[in-house]
């Protein structure tokens, strides 16, 4: 099957996964005319597989194998930032309870407002958000084939809960080993416990409901190059927000960033790529950008290697009425984002036909393994997505690259520019 | 420097790793005399890195990033299975409190018994069990390097808590891609709220003491061949133990099993590793082999694929006076390990040197690669072992494969050999 363009195309390609809930966009639309009459039935669970979650810290294995252990019921992962957007909005998902809905959901509403009225200034900030990444989807979809010369395959999937994704993969290409382009947008019920914890950071959260509708939608991407002298990139903006009963909105806030894993360091690289992100968070506020570079170091940190995953960018969640009015941070997230193709795609162009050695594609595939283990390990978002039933699998581990190497012991000689990475990874630094 | 065997050696090469607490024999043997004068000094944390410990289910992100987090202080890690059996045991380790010992320790007594007296049939099993492993990781380390005609690599360690390992790593021979065989033997002291938790399974443990001395020792082997149609293995053998003041036995408990991960199916294989396991259950209880095989098919699951990590062997844990007396259960073990060679070695002679294809090879990169997903999300000893402070990483990490692939939507085709290994991995069959 022929790989098929996100901006040349429409006829939704489904392939469906094992674990993972693929229906068609037909049966999307139909699925609010049908809610009423299948709200019954329970999601899908494994029933012939124990589920095994990852143990919390201080957790001690059972005395007999997990078989019997049940899945927990309600998982949180806000503040997630990984590819796959999914997967911040699986770890909401309770499978063992079908949603109780008495009045139109509010995925049943954006629809019938989408379609009556179509997306402006004035739609609430969920439509408007939904346009905005699918928007720059397309853009970065059409400007890395470009730079790369094969096509991405496209393939679009719906939940049944509502909402659904769009994931984009270029795999193999001239220029990239795999890089990975995906919109998620997920409607689903937010169940009391989480709605208390999330209490925490967001005050307007009703704490006397049972449950609330909630909806997140987000860009996520990564990029891994063939060139081990051209850098990954890893790209995630996100809205997430809550409903009252009449669909008017609650709580909400942004979340997102954006950084670069060199295997080599050109500092001309890293400081175009901080420069681009600085100028966006300045165009806002004086004090985003050192914030949130710094807790860009703090969170893509591999802590069991003592070793940052790459040389950072901003990160951010959180940002609420807060931090200052939705419109205004709305338009702060379309100037993140909108800095990174100028920032990328220059690095891109320098590097991508460099001669290398073979050393130095080692040295690559070594540090890819450090890729995977930030994810595997670290990653909130990895985890709790697989952790999560019915997560599309595909679209959280999108993020991997397509090969990577683990060398026992390997350590870069004294004075080498492995070494000289390594210690940028080690001490983050000023870029500018 | 050339790689030294463990069998033709002994004086010790150390490497000092970031994060890994290693110290010379010499120092090891001193420590005992020092240990007064040193006591009140707390491990080494590395207080400028963030610790961000993997999430339990329900956990939300901290509003801000989570620099000031400090680490659990206390992890409890029973029941793991991987390799590098050091994880097992840094999880018990708590550096922020040092260690306040009044009497001599565990760790001091034991060292006086193995000088004065030796180790004989009525030894404490501490030493019996330490002797028994570094007995047969020499014994295998042998073995495999006639198959393979490379050395293994040599890394001897130890733990200023009291105990250490060795670790043995061929990488890039003629027949392994890698292959590891680890001994760990640790003496530390078990707080109180690890005590009262391990109470479930263990009633022999005093829920009144604030922290008890304990002991554990394992080998632990992770092979992975670079042949495709030859399988990778995994064996994992130890013994935990609490001691009274007086030194005396408090709980034990020993765990283990062995699995096998081929890339292709070979039913020969699958049955001959299974029947030396089988036969060595059968030695001990006939209720052994198919209550410890369905454990390990439970365990060694990867729940987010539906898969298992391979075709299974056997996995227990906690096997202490419930289950049968301490002599009994070493018998077993012993048994269970003296299976390891005479059912791996025929099946690695078959398979080592059939020509292979480059398809052959990119499936095992892909099989390589749920491996890593295995371990690094959901093996316990693993993510509490990269959790734990001052962990070896690089013995705990030892257990990945060289190299490994992840290729976005990889469906073998319909009636291949490579399907035929999925529905195995799917749904666990009996081999005997």
């Amino acid at each position: 099957m022929p790989p098929r363009t996100l901006h040349s195309v429409v006829p939704t390609r489904l392939r469906l996964l094992p674990h993972a809930q693929c229906v068609s966009r037909s049966s999307v639309l139909g699925r609010i005319a049908r809610r009423q009459s299948t709200q019954s039935k329970p999601a899908s669970t494994q029933s012939h597989k124990p589920e095994i979650p990852i143990p919390p810290p201080g957790w001690i294995p059972p005395r007999r194998p997990p078989v019997e252990a049940s899945f927990p019921k309600v998982r949180v992962a806000l503040g997630v930032v990984v590819i796959g957007y999914a997967i911040y909005v699986f770890a909401f998902e309770n499978p063992q309870k079908p949603v109780q809905a008495d009045s139109p959901t509010l995925a049943a509403r954006d629809e019938l407002t989408k379609r009556e009225s179509g997306i402006t200034q004035n739609s609430p900030m969920r439509l408007r958000m939904e346009q905005f990444v699918k928007a720059n989807q397309k853009q970065i979809v059409k400007a890395i084939e470009e730079l790369d010369g094969k096509q991405f395959l496209v393939d679009e999937w719906a939940r049944s809960t509502g909402g659904g994704g769009i994931s984009c993969v270029l795999q193999d290409g001239n220029v990239f080993e795999k890089a990975g382009v995906n919109v998620s947008v997920v409607y689903g019920k937010l169940p009391r416990p989480a709605i208390q914890r999330m209490r925490a950071d967001h005050k307007a959260l009703d704490p006397d409901v049972e449950s609330l509708d909630y909806f997140a939608a987000g860009l996520s991407i990564v990029m891994h190059p063939k060139n081990p002298l051209a850098p990954t990139v890893h790209l995630n903006y996100r809205y997430f927000e809550t409903a009252n009963e009449d669909g008017s909105s609650n709580a909400w806030w942004f979340g997102g960033g954006s950084d670069l894993t060199p295997c080599y360091l050109f500092d001309e690289d890293a400081i175009q790529f901080h420069k681009g992100l600085k100028e966006a968070c300045e165009k806002h506020d004086k004090s985003y950008y050192p914030r949130f570079k710094k807790w860009c170091d703090d969170y893509f940190f591999n802590t069991h290697r003592g070793e940052r995953r790459g040389i950072g960018g901003i990160f951010f969640d959180d940002l609420d009425e807060g931090e200052n009015d939705q419109e205004q941070l709305f338009a702060f997230v379309k100037d993140c984002l909108g800095s990174f193709l100028p920032a990328y795609l220059p690095i891109m162009q320098r590097r991508k036909d460099l001669p290398y050695t073979e050393q130095e594609k080692e040295w690559q595939q070594i540090r890819r393994g450090r890729y995977v283990e930030f994810n595997l390990v670290h990653d909130r978002g990895t985890s709790f997505g697989l952790a999560s039933p019915n997560a599309r699998v595909e679209s959280i581990l999108m993020s991997l690259p397509l090969t990577a190497r683990w060398q026992y012991m390997h350590l870069p000689p004294k004075g080498s520019r492995e070494e000289r990475m390594l210690d940028v990874l080690r001490s983050p630094r000023e870029w500018i």
